[in-house]
């Protein structure tokens, strides 16, 4: 392993991962060698310097003016990608031999990470990554919205076969009492429950089931909170990322 | 209500949604009133005639010659899209009371749909629609895999406040015993079980646990077996919209 943590992030598209790899990694590079993995083909310009950048061999762009549309040039270019799949798992495991922290920003769509052999595949192969898995707080609206966040972590985890902790990202947009309100929701699990109760729906009764039941099996992993603006939670990503890598992997 | 079913087609890029809309829906026209809205703003060529067709107000091509990316573009026309939310959903409901069934082709992305406010809202907003989550077989590799789509199938249906059924699209790639292969493991829950209790790693035991654990509260879905080709699980579609609709949303 040589020492070295993976870092990768995920999240829809806006969700600030791009972003996030260029603040975070400026902050872990007061201390440490810090190489940087663009993996995202439909990107326009990155805040850091990427010492691989897949757009070097494929764009979405490019693609379309072949006449693709965008949703069928992005699939197609990572399908183009995994004739290069092995010389990108090569030239990142090199990185990983020469530096401390590798962080990998990902697909602008992240289902194209999740659902596309080369995301997968890629995956499967490297040591120990750790998954930072984003959210846009615009997205929690309602008490059953936490419950799916927690879920989706726990399928890219499935999916990715990594562990992946759930991050609240661009925290320094939200109020005082909101983020307060996030943290409760995500933290204290009979106060959600509670809440899930009173939703008369199915689908507060099934998220209702899934956490009660669930949350016995799996205990919970962490949730980050985290601004790229303001480094708010990058210490506490830091802490959880040598954790990880001491525990190869397992953070429960 | 007035009779009408909506079927919502939900999947990744690529998955098929287009090309089943436009079959299903020649199927049902056979002996129904069949209504098409696709909001899909990316999409180049459609194999239906749209009677809604968001991309009359705007399309991600449009956008990208401003100067946006394509992630970008593609997230800016939902942005966009949610000024006419009000038009769009009234377009759709009075065609709701015109016809036998309403079709919704979704974003070529499903995450556009499944993140942004425009797909959550209009769900909440349409009376009883029935979501089909198409798989591509190919994401199908290991025994993990299918505990994967059961679930993301979950939390579509926890995301959208709408009952979710699964399908596994373009069976007619499939050979006679890939298809077998892919029932055995959706439908024989202790074949599935036996199968990942066998897998040593983290996921495979998370895995174990979410399908022991959830199939006892939550009694698992039909999955249904499409091809937009051969016509194949277009009779199997029809009945379960037909069940759904008759017991208001709760096909268990």
């Amino acid at each position: 392993m040589g020492g070295t943590m993976i870092i990768v992030f995920v999240g829809t598209a806006g969700s600030g991962k791009t972003s996030l790899t260029g603040a975070f990694g400026e902050y872990l590079e007061e201390n440490y060698k810090v190489a940087y993995v663009n993996l995202d083909t439909g990107v326009k310009e990155l805040p850091y310097k990427p010492d691989i950048d897949v757009r070097e061999f494929v764009t979405v762009e490019e693609i379309m003016k072949e006449g693709y549309g965008p949703n069928g040039a992005i699939v197609e270019s990572y399908d183009r990608l995994m004739n290069k799949f092995d010389y990108y798992l090569k030239e990142i495991l090199e990185l990983e031999s020469k530096k401390d922290y590798v962080l990998i920003d990902t697909p602008g769509q992240m289902e194209t990470f999740l659902f596309h052999e080369f995301g997968v595949k890629l995956m499967e192969n490297l040591p120990y990554p750790l998954v930072v898995y984003l959210s846009d707080p615009e997205i929690l609206r309602k008490p059953t919205d936490y419950c799916f966040v927690r879920f989706f972590a726990l399928l890219i985890d499935l999916r990715l076969g990594a562990t992946t902790v759930p991050a609240l990202n661009k925290v320094d947009l939200l109020k005082e009492e909101q983020l307060e309100k996030h943290r409760k929701y995500f933290e204290d699990l009979d106060y959600l429950m509670g809440r899930l109760k009173f939703d008369p729906s199915m689908q507060g009764l099934m998220a209702y089931k899934m956490c009660s039941i669930m949350m016995e099996v799996l205990p919970p992993i962490r949730v980050l909170y985290l601004s790229a603006k303001t480094r708010e939670g990058f210490e506490d990503l830091e802490t959880l990322a040598y954790e990880h890598y001491c525990t190869c992997g397992d953070l429960t």
